[in-house]
């Protein structure tokens, strides 16, 4: 094996991305050596590209990007024994430190000390990767390789559905970039009855439709509350799953929410946004969860067994394929906003 | 409207259902008279007709029978808002006080004064039955109406794989008479990643697969628990939904249950079942739910969600459709045990 | 018995309220007519009494006051056979339709049709007041008098502390009126390890001492997130149970909230809330829960359990106990802010 | 510090303990090494000295005893960051594989692969004991050392009183043992409006009143079932605590559950336990919760903030203090039954 390999990363304080050479990262005792199959660019790697004021000030250069991936075990710590090389496996990326009160109550994905791999530390932007044992997560064979290499978007999708009742019940979707995409499909494959979409984008309305969405609205064109009102007979949906962080749509979401609802909220608006807690939260007995990340490892389970089962359909999601040297391109792609989930391949596209 | 009806019932105590002319039910301020479209007959009407020792203890002869139906408001009383003459219904058949501590805590269902109709008073094998308006349940014009003849039983089916999580879990269904199989069906629709089932009949195994489980075991052949266990990586099902009552059932499934995992009981044992506690409950962190009748009105409301988004399909079940004076056909039908549900039309098979 | 009644009355739209004789009202089949024994003084009257914008968008005078009360029941609707003369009672004056969708699933409480007794229909600032059987909470002898009277509002606290887990929880009461100092009791009551208060008024906070708390703060002088956050090494608080509808005490309190905590809103806030829904909310993965009224009736169960248990005292939160006809009296002292829950006697004061 | 210690060891098959020089254990890089202050000896203990079959089959002599200490930290592994030397401390003797479905479930304390320090490896009876840094559990100095000494049996009774409702609910504790005593103290603690007990010792049933149940009954005496029934006013008890193992206790306490009530298993019967299914669970509508462990670490961060907040007296229900060297005395009282908590101390009792 080479002692070097390639990597995207960020190496200076600055706009832009280098691909370099650098060495294959060596291990510890409970560390496994990934080599990095497909690797997907996420909304936040956009921002660390563009070096956007969030960026400046979480991002530490050097550090190779890349948070979405799946990939072949290459090699092992010497007291990791649930791994082998030779798995298939992703992983999950946010580390947790153990002993903070969120790690002892079961919420390690909120750890008071969380860093992220990719973004913190070297990610799998890359010909190899090194993941603690305990994040591996390994895959059965039946899960297609470019729907691994997505589980971490889809299991915000996923944490968000399941974090209360779905089955027989009726969602809003509001915002359809990848993840609302994925929590529509995930939304009716467990049972929603009648899930709304509202989406100004007119790519992304067709694709909303296509993942199952029952009715799709353009909230530029029609009051998205008035229309699932009137559709729901007055009541409001059940279930409001927030993906835009846009402060609109939030507004309407809540609107739309009926009383002794749920609101999930996963999207990030960029600004406070002003809520109507009387009417909204407060006289509606509403509960306002927030989401963040992935239950460490309830969603993986869930997630895994979903698709396993063939129970969701990611097809219409994906964009182009592209290795790694590409990647350039990539990001202009999605700059643009409607390249759906582009995949890149560090150690090249096989077949 | 004539004064009199055709009604099926028990007049004395004994073997058998006399079909009698009787007065149409005079109703209430608050009661709604409903012209009954079809009905469907029940394990439990089988019990009555037989007259075993449970029927001779609790029913009090004459009495109609009949408690799963459809139909049609003919009239409601003076206090009756909420539902009209006209109105396409089914009805919740379990009559609880109000008063009692379940009635208080929200869990009428089990309420501690509980009477049945069609049981304990005049049922829905006749032209016409007498429903208190808080029991009415509207339905939607696009259920079907033999679907909406068997939702009782179908509520049996939701309450119990709706009781925990059921999205991206395995379950095992052990038992596959319709409620076993409407929970096949029911648990699939609502994001089941695999359902195992466990039937002795051949014919209602074939049916077990066409409703959507993934693996069917025959006991008699062949060891459930062991190839459950094999398929799980020793692990075992998320969800045991108990549907037979068979205590050798009730043991293997408890056996192919995982640690920490959820069994829930509708099936009715007719004796004494000696559970290994300590191994099967215990060690194991198990939640054991006994399940009975509806919640009143949850589990409608997450029904009729499913069956008008059409995310379940019950056309399996069915078997033959019936005048209300070909009963004996029927009931002899039924007891062979293979029949399906069969409707009866005391106001004639319409189209 | 007499055919009138003195009742205390909003006879015009305007300030003030009027002491009437009015008619002992007529009660229907399934009603009950309660002899008050004592009611108390909600913010909600003192509103209604200054004619606030709220008043007069709400109100429809001619209107009897009062919807916190306890008395004897003094006759009973043919229909009602779970209550009878003599008995010691008090009510949920929320009425709900029975038949909407939060009714139908257990959530009588935000039902969309609500009314409110003394709000809508006449109240209990009356000798006699009418109510619903459904509406009507029998009382053990044990629980007191005065204790009876104010179950209205000690549900409310009752509601927003067990809405989740508080035994060996952190909490955080933000506003100490008569609810929130409620909430301190009940709190400990229910095994919370540490109570914070905030409260700029130092006879209130003077009171949440009294009532238990372990920590209680001056926001005007002190930063109680500072604080907080101090004592709890960093974390924050388990739960937030908010109180006083003030936007600073809110932002304050969500600040104080540790990640994966609770968020519980009573306190109505006149303005809308600019909320930091990014950090307070969504990376927090905080759950946000609106709470409205009392469950029906699961917080009556609850509450009269712990009062007949002797688990609460109460006894620091009431002032003074006046006739009905010195209610102006009432009314003043009640505007000055300090005088605890002052009780009135439409009967006259006995012992 | 020395290079040996005494220990407290089975070091054969068969009956009895033998106290031994041994090593100090070495302590890996992710190890802590605890100067032991005080251990107490549990039921299990008793079982192994006594060489049972249970014993015969899970212990592999030769092996030191011991789950249940507290002591100072003396020495960390190089990767132990979050404790420190000289800390005050416990820890979770179950060592859970990090892997299983159960551990990435959040349900680690029913892993499939636990081992137990103690039982499996060596354990606490010794003047140092091994300890993975995961499973330390720093404490406050506020609790006090003969409490800390317990954390492993006042943590199963935390974990099933918690395990549901417990606030405003009336329970029964079915066998009054150390657990089931600590149980009622824990149950008060968080709000229990009433706690029944049976326990057949009298001694115990003392302890019972002393540590705070409302009515404790001798079932040799007395039927518990009818005096619990009668004095819930026929609706029966809302959660049912079981400590005992014992069938009959078992199956009067699940006669005395209300319907829709919560029966929490702890107690191991040493048998099969025929249960009433249909009518103590099914109809009922219960829910049967086998309870095993601590949840990890759930369970320790609500236990020990009760305990931080002095809102749980133990004091009852400790015995005598002794030696390591006078074991043979200690296990001779705990035959008897009634010795309480003995603590021994395998560095000498200080003060």
């Amino acid at each position: 094996m080479a002692a070097t390999m390639k990597a995207l990363r960020k190496t200076q304080a600055g706009k832009g991305l280098q691909l370099e050479k650098v060495q294959v990262p060596a291990i510890g005792p409970t560390d496994v050596l990934v080599r990095v199959k497909a690797a997907s660019i996420c909304g936040t790697d956009l921002h660390i590209y563009g070096w956007d004021r969030w960026s400046q000030g979480r991002i530490k250069p050097p550090v190779t990007l890349g948070h979405e991936f799946c990939g072949v075990v290459e090699r092992t710590g010497e007291e990791v024994f649930a791994v082998r090389a030779g798995d298939f496996v992703s992983a999950e990326m946010h580390l947790n430190c153990g002993h903070c009160q969120q790690c002892r109550l079961g919420q390690a994905h909120i750890c008071q000390n969380l860093r992220i791999i990719g973004i913190d530390v070297d990610g799998a932007f890359a010909e190899f990767v090194k993941i603690p044992a305990t994040n591996i997560w390994k895959l059965d064979p039946a899960i297609p390789e470019h729907y691994a290499a997505i589980l971490d978007p889809l299991g915000n999708a996923v944490h968000t559905v399941l974090a209360g009742a779905i089955a027989g019940q009726t969602a809003l979707v509001t915002g359809c970039g990848p993840i609302g995409l994925m929590a529509i499909a995930v939304a009716k494959a467990c049972g929603s009855s009648t899930v709304f979409a509202t989406e100004t984008n007119e790519h992304r309305r067709a694709l909303a439709k296509e993942m199952g969405a029952n009715l799709v609205i353009n909230p530029a064109e029609e009051d998205p509350v008035k229309t699932i009102l009137e559709t729901t007979g007055g009541t409001g949906v059940d279930v409001l799953l927030e993906m835009s962080g846009n402060p609109v749509a939030i507004q309407q979401g809540f609107k739309a929410l009926r009383a002794g609802g749920r609101a999930s909220l996963l999207g990030i608006p960029t600004e406070n946004v002003p809520l109507d807690l009387v009417q909204d939260v407060i006289f509606k007995g509403a509960t306002v969860q927030g989401i963040y990340g992935r239950r460490m490892y309830e969603t993986w389970v869930q997630m895994t067994a979903l698709l396993k089962a063939r129970r969701v359909n990611l097809e219409p999601l994906f964009g182009e394929r592209l290795e790694l040297e590409n990647f350039e391109n990539a990001f202009a792609k999605l700059q643009s906003g409607l390249a759906g989930k582009i995949l890149i391949y560090p150690n090249g596209i096989q077949k």
